[in-house]
């Protein structure tokens, strides 16, 4: 077979007939980006064109055979041919494969053959097929690359300052103020000391935070707060830039046993209690799993029991593994603990309610019938003293009884205005919701110093290059740049997606139960926290041996943030509990159809999107469309209802034949857990895109709306397999996303520094001290 | 629509026609697994059976409609149909979905019409279009779930002991006695010690090591060794069971120290130093990496000037960049390191050689010229005292050149059989190669011990469960199944293919450039790291809360591991390294063909293979193919050979236009790292099935088959975008195969014990002392 492109212009008539098509079958080559079954198709399409000679068809068909494709050489004749010809304005006919053809076409003389609107349109038909993005195609062809010119890079059209006001618009002060303060001491703790010297560190830092009123702001002001539950979290958050057992210890005290004692107590509780414990004179645990239960809360098997004779309850484990376990501030400081239990009247078990129970008197010795063991050395959060706690019939006055959703009167009797133990322990579980929201935040803030210590550092660090030149920054290879982009990406949809959660959540968490709050706060928090797990260990990789360095604070924040997929529900069971919440969401909608009865609504709902699908927009993969938000939600939103129908379907078929729900769910826990992640990713990205909107310039929606494309086509990459099992994509376009994908990152490097800046982390917090250093 | 079954058999003559088809359309909706465009060419195909009534025809169409799906209860009457039938022999009649469809139509009195072979056919071909495996949709279809039944749980025909034998055929009583010796003092080292205690009691680890005669089996039997290299590794590779910074620490010293000096020195170096370096009496570094030259060695910068006039070699930092950096050993204990610098001999610069350089007198000193600053607290492997190492002007005799491969004679001249400094170079970095199989080895033993630890909790924390039955075992939920599983398998495959690699090299690593084997150890290394780091997080998450306990060691794996990602070699550039060993490769095999022009060869032979895919292998999912050796080691062959055609044609499209290699490698970055990996992931399969066919048993063979078939189908499943995109796969069949991995993975966990407990870890190891515990 031979192939030949004579190097001069119009020496053979069917070369200038073929040169329209030139550009096409050039592309289709280059990038090794056609399958085998995807050039034939194109030269089938290429050879309906009907208007071919015999003699143009034999002079194509053997540059279009995948058993022997074109050597490279023999390609570099293709492109040193189109070069000899004078297309005039490049701008204008590189915009597509096939204006570049079309002009080609123009200055051989050939013109008027290919200039009819029906050749075109047959032309752009298969200029779809291919997955590159002609314009790039077109200019490589001519020799018109696309190697990133530092000169020419682009220029943001935001400042740091300007992207970080929007970003953090409530409280600005606080979050400066207390920025401040974490990169001095007592707040700047020293890595690498002794538990007990780190304990003893992390408790002085708690003191001096409530000694500032930071352990206030969300309590309200009759017991010396500030009303603001709101600057509370943005308090948290902030905290999590720095050392992460001062965050723990803080949450512990004022989030979690503050907060249950605010929101599941009455009046008299927070009288009593709340100044002590905004101003750690009465430090606190908040006691609610067991050894024996986890993430299984319902089951939680420590009792307390109403004594009418004395009107007491009698809190009590029943055996070793009901001991409270993991409960922070247990082991050396907390006085006190929000203990949640079996209330048990009368002999009949009313479920698990929140009762406060001294642990430790003035001096510190533990009360009569407490137990406690120190959990001791852990992988991380070394500052938290973690312990285990067992009662021994302990008893405690009637009024210690956590009473705002259930009550024993005076007469003995229990009463609730909500009915049904599941309900209720749902709504005291809002204390649960918020420690979600929160572990969500401090994951994004803890993400965030890892982004900007290693865009910082890549950006200096040089290495390798091209001979004869200087080295290259890091940040500048390739691999580099897809490893850290798209997480810097994704950590700006999760700051808005969590930002617009704490926004619904409001002040007060134990609403009514919402069931929406409540998925989305589980799943930000599984998300998050894998996020923040997943991109500190590429931060870390990406620096190299200076990341390893204690200094550099990745090895702290990795060993922290490690059970921040563990705590607060382990990730798995939150993201089974979002699958459920969706399908029972459905439920919802339908009324009170049974419980699968929502299945045909389900099945109904996606097979209209499904038959929406269509072979153009599956193959589409030009730069408009691929660029364009509506398609990037579409397409998340589309895997979400599959996925949820899908799920539904196994389910209900595994319980119609006689499996119960456990063994059911098991079975399909692998897609209950993609089901959640794909939920996840849509409502981060649907943040990403309020952010877009809400930008209040034409320069900071710009640099958004390319994080919340590359945010998007990188999920889409991510789970290309998926779509091109489900027919939503096929293979052209999933590579033409892969590419996508990369440009993107590269474009978003320049802006790199900008967007890590935005988050004002002060120099004196991306650096921690070591101890043991000579 | 309508579409009705009625219960009574037989009483429509049409349905009574269609049964031979019901399990097929059953089967085709029950779990999801058909795309609308499945269900359409489904269909067409059934009518395609040209032996169709128009009545026949009207009751099938709603049943394949992908715009109105079945409702679930519609589905449920199919199966209820079905069950009213006496199939006969149920194992027989559920062969498959054809086969049960004949036994229905041969139990309704329809058989003739089908039982004919060329209808048969045609169901065959139809089923193939399935993603589901015959069998089991079959069982459902009449009620025999595959719900697991513990009474019929799979008995291995195996055990751990003789399966530890298989696995650990060389020095097996090496290996156990050291493996009771990390169990004891002195080398079970606390956790949460001081930096400085930590270092000191891992000196003490060292010292016994090399008192008990471990530092010395590899060293020749004149300097009091054993001879032994094979020894040496398999004691590297049972220490990294045991704390990692006595591992390393280890490995500097008689790995890289005593290694350098043995493999790149001569007799007279080997019998002054040797023996006191195998007994600790001269501790000592290896001196390679700078600051500015992390993974870039060859643009080293540190020198060695010959001085004629005094014979002697003057080492010299020539500035603060240059200085040798993350030396181990070398900020508190090391006496004398083998410096790598630049050789200059009269003027001539030839490259870097290894030069052995005293740092410290005996009383520890620093010598004059030398500065050292130590790199203090890291992440992980604190008992490692880290340093960074300046010379100026320091003075060496001649002598204390390692010149195996270069000399300087007695009249100043430079002298070396290995012509051009690139390969001189290369053959002296035998000892990183070295040192690159250690690091896979100890990756491969860590994550054993993560595993051990993982399974043994999985398989007794019970959590969730069906109403009133005790809770279920971690290790029976199937997301658990689905992480560990995989992971057990592969860390199989590369405890294989790593000992492979061993028995490949031999004793004398620095041969004769052996571009295989760098290739090869330096794949290994990168994906043994990655494989390891990613291991202990799925560990340590599957165990909970209990994972974070310091004293289950996870904390401290994953931060003394974290590094092995990034020393020997960042991974990434070890990656590219083994891409462009792959280019070359072939170049080799062409002959002198000039840089790119092995290209054409690679297109021919990526053409030849992918001409061999056809459409129904494509489709191809029942089990004996899903399961077939030869189906997955074609498969991750294929991917292998089409990458580097890939890449290949990639790089020179940019060469071609004018780029730097440079500039062209950062451009596919990410190609070349992909094709890295799909090489080394061949590779590792192939050592799995190379084992499976050397196991003694049939009980072995088998047990390790389903690894090697979990591995494999795992490894297509991540990867089945990228097949999709290329067409090796359709839907249908990829997602057979996810379906494939759940069942593997469930079939696996039925071993698992046996299979963790076949690496024989003692319970001492297993769990270590954490220091600062109550």
């Amino acid at each position: 077979m031979t192939r030949t492109i004579d190097p001069t212009p119009l020496s053979w008539p069917d070369e200038v007939e073929l040169l329209p098509l030139l550009p096409l079958v050039h592309a289709a080559w280059v990038d090794g980006v056609l399958s085998p079954a995807e050039v034939l198709a194109l030269r089938g399409r290429v050879e309906d064109q009907g208007r071919m000679t015999p003699g143009q068809r034999a002079a194509l068909a053997p540059w279009l055979d995948p058993r022997s494709p074109p050597t490279p050489s023999e390609l570099a004749s293709l492109a040193t041919l189109a070069r000899r010809y004078d297309v005039g304005d490049v701008s204008v006919a590189t915009r597509s494969l096939t204006d570049l053809g079309r002009a080609l076409a123009r200055a051989a003389g050939a013109e008027d053959r290919w200039t009819n609107p029906a050749a075109g349109a047959r032309l752009d038909a298969i200029e779809a097929m291919l997955g590159e993005v002609g314009t790039d195609a077109a200019r490589r062809l001519l020799g018109h690359g696309r190697a990133p010119d530092p000169a020419q890079a682009h220029t943001p059209m935001c400042d740091a300052s300007s992207l970080g006001r929007f970003l953090d618009q409530d409280h600005p002060e606080v979050r400066q103020a207390l920025l401040e303060h974490l990169g001095t001491e007592p707040l700047r703790v020293p890595l690498g000391i002794p538990m007990a010297e780190h304990r003893a560190r992390t408790l002085d830092a708690v003191r001096f935070l409530a000694l500032q009123g930071y352990g206030a702001v969300g309590m309200p002001e009759a017991y010396g707060g500030q009303g603001d539950p709101a600057g509370g979290v943005a308090v948290f958050e902030t905290l999590a830039f720095g050392d992460l057992s001062v965050l723990v210890k803080y949450g512990v005290q004022f989030g979690l046993f503050g907060g249950s004692i605010l929101q599941l107590g009455t009046r008299r509780h927070h009288e009593r209690w709340l100044p002590d414990i905004a101003s750690m004179a009465l430090p606190g645990c908040y006691a609610m799993t067991e050894t024996g239960h986890g993430s299984n809360v319902r089951d939680l098997r420590t009792s307390a029991t109403y004594d009418a004779g004395t009107d007491e309850l009698v809190l009590h484990t029943p055996d070793e593994a009901a001991g409270k376990d993991w409960i922070g501030n247990a082991a050396l400081d907390g006085r006190m603990a929000t203990v949640f239990a079996r209330l048990i009247v009368a002999g009949e078990d009313h479920g698990v309610h929140a009762i406060v129970v001294p642990l430790r008197d003035e001096e510190g010795h533990l009360l009569q019938g407490v137990r406690i063991e120190d959990r001791g050395l852990k992988e991380g959060l070394n500052g938290v003293d973690n312990g285990r706690i067992w009662f021994d019939s302990v008893r405690v006055p009637r009024d210690n009884l956590l009473d705002r959703f259930a009550q024993i009167d005076d007469d003995g009797v229990y009463r609730s205005e909500i009915a049904g133990s599941g309900r209720r322990f749902f709504t005291m579980l809002g204390t649960l919701v918020t420690g979600r929201v929160s572990i969500a935040a401090a994951s994004v803030s803890a993400t965030k110093t890892g982004l900007t210590i290693a865009v910082r550092h890549t950006e200096r660090r040089r290495q390798f290059g091209s001979e004869g030149e200087p080295e290259v920054a890091l940040l500048d290879h390739r691999a580099v740049q897809r490893a850290l982009m798209p997480r810097l990406a994704a950590t700006y949809g999760l700051h808005f997606a969590v930002r617009d959660l704490q926004r619904r959540m409001g002040g007060d968490a134990v609403k009514e139960a919402d069931s929406e709050l409540e998925v989305r706060a589980a799943g930000l928090k599984a998300y998050a926290s894998r996020h923040c797990v997943e991109t500190l260990q590429v931060c870390r990789e990406a620096c190299g041996g200076v990341g390893y360095l204690a200094a550099n604070r990745f090895g702290a924040l990795k060993a922290d943030t490690d059970v921040f997929t563990t705590f607060e529900g382990a990730n798995d069971v939150l993201l089974q509990l979002v699958a459920k919440g969706l399908l029972s969401r459905f439920r919802h909608e339908m009324g009170d159809l049974r419980l699968w009865g929502m299945m045909r609504y389900i099945a109904d709902r996606a097979g209209e999107s499904m038959s929406a699908l269509n072979p153009v927009v599956t193959r589409r993969s030009d730069e408009e469309h691929l660029l364009d938000p509506a398609f990037h939600l579409g397409s998340l939103e589309y895997r979400e209802e599959r996925l949820l129908r899908s799920v539904a379907q196994r389910l209900k078929y595994r319980m119609d034949a006689g499996m119960d729900s456990f063994r059911a769910i098991n079975e399909c826990q692998d897609h209950l857990l993609e089901l959640a992640n794909a939920h996840v990713e849509r409502v981060v990205l649907e943040a990403l895109q309020d952010g877009v909107a809400r930008a209040p310039t034409p320069g900071l929606s710009e640099v958004l709306s390319s994080l919340a494309a590359l945010y998007a086509l990188w999920r889409i990459e991510t789970h290309r397999g998926w779509y091109l099992e489900a027919g939503y994509l096929e293979g052209n376009k999933s590579r033409a996303i892969r590419a996508r994908v990369g440009d993107l990152a590269t474009e978003i490097r320049e802006s790199a520094r900008l967007l890590v800046d935005a988050w004002g982390i002060p120099d004196g917090v991306l650096s921690a001290p070591a101890a043991g250093v000579p």
